[in-house]
């Protein structure tokens, strides 16, 4: 099993921002030190639910200050990007990570952040499509292309640097529908699994990635999927409890906020992938309590079909020392556990 | 006098990318150890003039392998930028850079980057406008706001994070025009001189702005300009010229071409900031020779006003190995000298 940060900058009232920033950058640092595999990287936009308005100069500065983990973006919000100039971060990030680099893609939820880019968001599946369209001529032309679309027009675009991965960095879909696991199949892409889903969901949505894959000639969905859980691990259960859950509600409540239109009148609002249906059942989507705890819980992922989990670890209300502790215990006591 | 690195990556036929981005970033780690006040790093698109593409992603990372320099953009060409992007990715980066970035502007000059986006050359004043606009109002907002522009809408954007130095980076406007002098009189914004001119011009330009200066009651221009040059110091002065003034003149003929539109027809084109009106007078434009003749050049520049100086000395046709030694020389033998 592989592990990873999911990894964001929150900004809760009376926080400081430039605080925030250092803490979430050293937590990576110490993943990176602690054999953790991956951290990606939240894309957020105007609100105090995550102030990773830059994810690439983040995972840019990351680069630099670690060794050998991957990063990721988790996720580039296409409608919100300029397509040749995602093509050309991305590309030139890969470079600066020697080849590290995964990138993962979705549609984005918020409306706040859609309203304040102007946008609308029933016209983020549009959006999302015509960037990725771009995002993929890009990273792989030969020459300077053209294009006229509907939102983006280019005269003869030769967006450098080439990927140091060919022909591009890992794509990952946020997704569970059928046909976007379909088309994850069929594209080579990875799937990042629905968030806070209680682990028979999470086993439903692999076996239904799986069954297309099959359709493709894929025998397994292994290495294919990372599924993003709450995670703290701490000397008993209800310490990890007592420091974590109301974190990871408050966490719930602001992107719950965050991702409401005022109204519902515009319409085709994604569903936040924060949403619990059933608030009884929000310990079943974390991985939180000592280490038995923590390995039970990712041992019911593992049987699930999960094989890579990277965890939210750095929420608002916590503490930067509490943070490093909890990675360090999982490291030690969790992880060896899973070692493949 | 302060010196510092005005870097970029080119990409001449037959190298490699990922080296040119590796010399690129050695030669600036290699600049903070050595004393050097700054890197200033272009932004290009699209050719082997340049394949900085996105600046602040390489500032980003700089930032980590860095102590003590400041970080610039060299410039940031606002018409090919989104602001509310462009000023969360700066914010972004002056927090991880503990405050060390500068912010170059300028509209661009080359055809073929206006062109590959889509874009015509006459409206770079235009957008450049509009950009800057929102741009300052983005670093400073305290609430989200909506703008309804000729290029840009937003609903309620309220971009973060914050920049870290308050009210926002200082900004340097790359500019020679006598409205434009004024404009970074009455701003409180530097001035990024036209490169590659005699020092007759460099003189001029230079009075110019401390007359506008001192329409604003500030009484000198120190500190308040920088000054690109092209930069080799070796042991001998032929040793010098022979190494890099073919480099620097193959980088001229380049930047001519791709900034050249095929037809006059759209007009408007700035000047190309590497046009050397007599070729005879290359030399006069640049500091190369041994360190008596780099000092002598220097001299010239500081009778001519300039206290910061920063240099090209990253050009497509140069060895890695020869550049570092050139800083290195220029480091230990020229730079006592103007120790201020």
């Amino acid at each position: 099993m592989r592990f990873g940060l999911f990894q964001t900058a929150q900004w809760p009232e009376g926080t400081d921002q430039h605080e925030q920033y250092h803490n979430a950058i050293e937590q990576s640092v110490l993943a990176d030190e602690l054999g953790y595999d991956a951290v990606w990287m939240t894309e957020h936009h105007f609100t105090r639910h995550s102030i990773t308005s830059d994810s690439l100069a983040l995972l840019s500065h990351l680069a630099a200050r670690t060794e050998r983990i991957r990063l990721g973006t988790a996720v580039s919000v296409l409608p919100f990007h300029d397509p040749v100039r995602l093509a050309e971060s991305t590309a030139l990030v890969d470079h600066l990570s020697e080849g590290r680099l995964d990138v993962g893609i979705g549609r984005g939820y918020q409306w706040s952040e859609y309203h304040g880019f102007g946008l609308r968001l029933d016209e983020g599946s549009d959006r999302f499509e015509e960037v990725l369209d771009v995002l993929l001529r890009s990273w792989q032309a030969n020459e300077p292309f053209a294009h006229d679309g509907k939102y983006f027009r280019y005269d003869a675009a030769f967006p450098q640097p080439r990927p140091l991965q060919q022909p591009h960095p890992p794509l990952w879909y946020a997704t569970g529908s059928d046909a976007g696991l379909r088309r994850c199949a069929e594209n080579g892409w990875g799937v990042m699994l629905p968030q806070a889903t209680p682990p028979s969901t999470v086993a439903d949505t692999i076996q239904r990635f799986g069954t297309q894959l099959q359709a493709v000639g894929i025998p397994s969905t292994a290495g294919r999927t990372v599924l993003a859980r709450g995670m703290y691990c701490a000397p008993t259960d209800d310490e990890a409890v007592d420091t974590y859950v109301p974190a990871y509600r408050d966490t719930l409540q602001l992107a719950a906020q965050v991702s409401a239109p005022p109204t519902p009148v515009d319409g085709g609002a994604p569903r936040n992938p924060f949403q619990v249906d059933d608030p009884s059942a929000l310990r079943d989507g974390i991985v939180c309590g000592n280490p038995d705890s923590c390995a039970a819980a990712l041992q019911t992922l593992a049987d699930a079909g999960a094989d890579y989990v990277i965890f939210f670890v750095n929420l608002g209300g916590m503490q930067h020392d509490a943070v490093m502790q909890s990675l360090r215990l999982f490291a030690d006591e969790v992880m060896p556990r899973f070692a493949s």
